[in-house]
């Protein structure tokens, strides 16, 4: 029975992109529930870039990690030892485990999963956090009309695939913008976008007057930088952009604005910030209406599962800011194999 | 009589800061109304920050001002000759006359104002479109609550100084940002906001700190560049920014974005751009409760009338840019002289 539990625990702040040094690798015992406890196996860990912004010090949506302690990461796994009444050995649960093998945890902000009903790695993305993320923020601050135009950056990405997707569904033109020719064709192909802009080979203020002749009406930005402003030239009257992320500037020591935010002006745009967290008390309306579209098939999920366990980490998390996923990028820790192995099953503690 | 109407007309053009060359001036005969038409003479003209933009070429949210047209202006004026059921001479009127000393008009876009009621600058001012401009950004964009802490910059300006006298009419506490000491004493002293940075000497994110220590609810913005910065910093959550202006940046060939524009998803807050022409059909609305204010001396109007006519207007327009005026900026081209000796009067044509 596996008694060591291996981490990654933040070592430094980075400045600019995290380097091996900002990591500590440390092992230690798996701990043991105490009363109203219980423990769980870390089978996969969400990659996200906003992980990027919980390294550094200051003051943000959700408190800094602070130097020593396991780095954050939302994750699925499965209860192996209980000594909480809601949570029985065998049952798959997701929450914010962090980059560990192991989680004690009192139930707090953890929510149940039926492996049954979708594979684990689809409770990160698609019926997680990513997919809440492109829901609210699409539907709640997009407010997208049937027959306005929808433009999506990270379009190949965890969450804008579903953003992109739920326009589809909602009627609306979608056109998303990703690096490279593949990720556009899937975007095009799996995703049924409307069109897609490469921005590594294509001149993307030229692409959107093409594809959106008419004017953006919702842009979901994913990236800011270069291509946020070249969207901003584009807006519709009325247009609303929603600020998910900024993958091209959480490296940056010094960030980029936006040198056209004067186009909401022009516009009567608005550009508005959110933030998934402030959606808790609707997590299940949004969980819901995602497993609904995709049992009808009108929501294709892609999750790029890495395997390598959590010495991994700090490679797979790399390979976001070098846009090298497709999809919802999942480190496995436990994944498949774990699930027949795993620790303490039918135990009694 | 004087039958020759001199006018400035746009030449060229500007790169950066308007040159004399980019301007023309003319002198032609001034016309004779025709059927349904009057002949304003122009008193006041409006000088306002917008007027930089109007000079560009390309898109935006009013057409550009030709090469070879008279530059855009609003004006008040009066009425010297009528072939107008609507318009009778000596009435006087508000409209967008242009920079020139006489304009025949068919009534469109043209109000009438009692001189008896307010000086007629007041009716550029906080009467005319700097006050609408406040009003509806203040209470439609930035939607502030009693109690609420709201920023302003530009704060001793046209629009400035009126958004902090509605803010603290509708019991928010209020600073102002506004440049050197004369400046920020007015806009304390003479406009009753609770605080005032001065930028040229301060750290404006310190004394934001020290001034709005729960942060800025609404922030209504007339400057952009390193001020827009600063404010970004420091919202409070679900702040409201309101992008009337950016005077700072109206000059630059290459325009500085908000690079801490991030702080709109940290803090779940807007930016959102306003033009208050949208709101047209409220006008009535907000003249109405701008003179119910004034008259009762809870709202101070502050014209800087800047002599020298028409001929004067390219250097007046540079003042806008370095911060030299304090309230309103108008150029008086017939103004105190004008109205006892305008022509026409009288006269039956």
């Amino acid at each position: 029975m596996t008694t060591t539990n291996r981490q990654v625990r933040l070592a430094a702040r980075p400045a600019g992109e995290p380097r091996d040094t900002d990591w500590q690798h440390v092992e230690e015992p798996v701990g043991e529930p105490a009363d109203g406890e219980f423990l769980v196996q870390v089978m996969y860990l969400s990659i996200d870039p906003a992980m990027r912004g919980w390294m550094n010090a200051g003051r943000s949506y959700i408190r800094p990690v602070e130097i020593g302690e396991v780095m954050r990461a939302g994750a699925v796994g499965r209860v192996t030892a209980s000594r909480h009444p809601g949570f029985a050995v065998g049952d798959h649960v997701s929450g914010t485990f962090g980059v560990q093998e192991f989680c004690l945890s009192d139930g707090r902000g953890v929510t149940k999963v039926d492996p049954a009903a979708a594979p684990l790695p689809t409770y990160l993305g698609t019926l997680g956090m990513s997919g809440l993320t492109a829901y609210f923020g699409l539907i709640d601050i997009g407010r997208p009309e049937p027959g306005q135009t929808v433009v999506v950056s990270g379009a190949a990405g965890a969450v804008g695939s579903i953003v992109g997707q739920i326009a589809k569904i909602l009627g609306c033109r979608v056109v998303g913008i990703a690096g490279g020719e593949r990720k556009c064709r899937m975007v095009v192909e799996e995703f049924g976008f409307d069109a897609a802009i490469d921005y590594q080979s294509e001149d993307v203020r030229k692409a959107l007057r093409e594809h959106a002749p008419d004017g953006v009406d919702v842009y979901f930005d994913n990236v800011g930088g270069d291509i946020l402003d070249a969207v901003l030239l584009r807006l519709a009257r009325g247009a609303r952009v929603v600020i998910c992320g900024a993958v091209s500037q959480y490296n940056s020591t010094r960030p980029q604005g936006p040198a056209n935010y004067m186009s909401l002006l022009v516009n009567r745009a608005s550009m508005t910030g959110m933030v998934v967290f402030d959606y808790a008390d609707r997590y299940a309306e949004g969980v819901a209406r995602l497993a609904e579209w995709r049992a009808e098939g009108r929501l294709t999920s892609l999750e790029d599962v890495v395997p390598g366990g959590v010495a991994a980490f700090p490679e797979t998390l790399m390979r976001l800011f070098r846009g090298a996923n497709h999809g919802k990028l999942v480190l496995e820790v436990a994944g498949g194999k774990g699930t027949g192995t795993v620790i303490g099953e039918g135990g009694s503690r």
